[in-house]
């Protein structure tokens, strides 16, 4: 017994992810309680945001400019391509700082089953790129999931047709991994890939 | 090395109660990729709540009317009033189903230490429906904390000045609860307020 409008913002603070009923609740009582202020800037950002954060043209990572920083950066590796699902992979590789090369961001991975093919994850896009000799190194890093394999293996095989080295992320055992904890998997990989010492 | 805009949206969406940068990013990502119609009508929803929902005139709860649909409701025991701490408990004892009556909505607890005194939680505006004898129980619903404590001690007094019968929920053991796990305070309660049978 909510009244109609309060109604309404729980259920719409439910789209955001992992934000379920009793959530939304409290974050709606929260707001309206200690930070309406905040509430404000909050629906101003989402507005302006959603209107006018698109993709960049030549990474696909989100961006309000046509260029994204790194892409325009002058200071990274533009011919060392690091290909990812998600714009959220490149914010966990920069936090690393271990590469200072560009991203190809797919925005999925193949997904036959769910009608997703090469174009929907901008292959062509990253072809041309290839095609033009932007390119000396390609690091294929999509997740290690049946479906992010699948489309490594595809990226591999665009990849033999240009002059380009292909890597791939590690797999093994975690930093502070405890063996006794790993999945079978993962512990197959580092097994697979064990390195003479 | 986001760009400035969604660097904004992720710090935006930290006003959210429990929402920390990983998540707040998850978010972001994850409305621009999926779901802009759904933040853009978050977006809307805030700046409607956040510029018409005050407080019920009468219980004090959230409310874009000057009384609130409880407080309206000709089904409701309007002389029975469980004082509560906060519009979230409203919410609880409603899905419980167990109460007929209406509220009074203290938006806060007793906390000399704070500042909060009887005028910030609203008891004048208690007092006066007291007065007016727009009340035949009285039951007292505040949190089992120290403040919670003193704000229910602080209502009987009041309550003593007028003929009405106060109440409070009992404390004990929660159903499906384990004694091997409770906590020796509510144990003890259980002992103290143990019935005969
Ligand atoms: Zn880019
Ligand atoms: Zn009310």
């Amino acid at each position: 017994m909510q009244t109609p409008l309060i109604d309404d913002l729980i259920s719409a603070l439910k789209v955001l992810p992992g934000v379920g009923a009793k959530s939304a609740q409290r974050m709606a009582y929260h707001l309206l309680e200690r930070d309406r202020k905040g509430a404000l800037r909050l629906a101003e950002t989402l507005n302006e945001a959603m209107e006018k954060v698109g993709h960049c043209r030549q990474c696909r990572t989100f961006s309000e400019n046509e260029i994204c920083p790194i892409c325009a950066s002058a200071k990274r590796v533009q011919d060392e391509i690091c290909v990812v699902e998600s714009p959220a992979d490149i914010a966990v590789i920069e936090q690393s700082g271990i590469f200072r090369g560009t991203y190809f961001v797919l925005m999925g991975r193949l997904s036959p089953i769910d009608g997703i093919g090469p174009e929907d994850i901008g292959l062509p896009i990253l072809e041309l790129r290839l095609q033009q000799g932007g390119c000396s190194e390609l690091i294929i890093a999509t997740n290690p999931s049946v479906e992010g394999e699948a489309t490594a293996h595809y990226l591999q095989q665009i990849a033999k047709n240009y002059d380009v080295k292909v890597s791939r992320l590690a797999q093994g055992i975690p930093l502070g991994g405890e063996l006794e904890y790993l999945d079978s998997g993962t512990l197959t990989q580092a097994f697979l890939s064990r390195r003479e010492v």
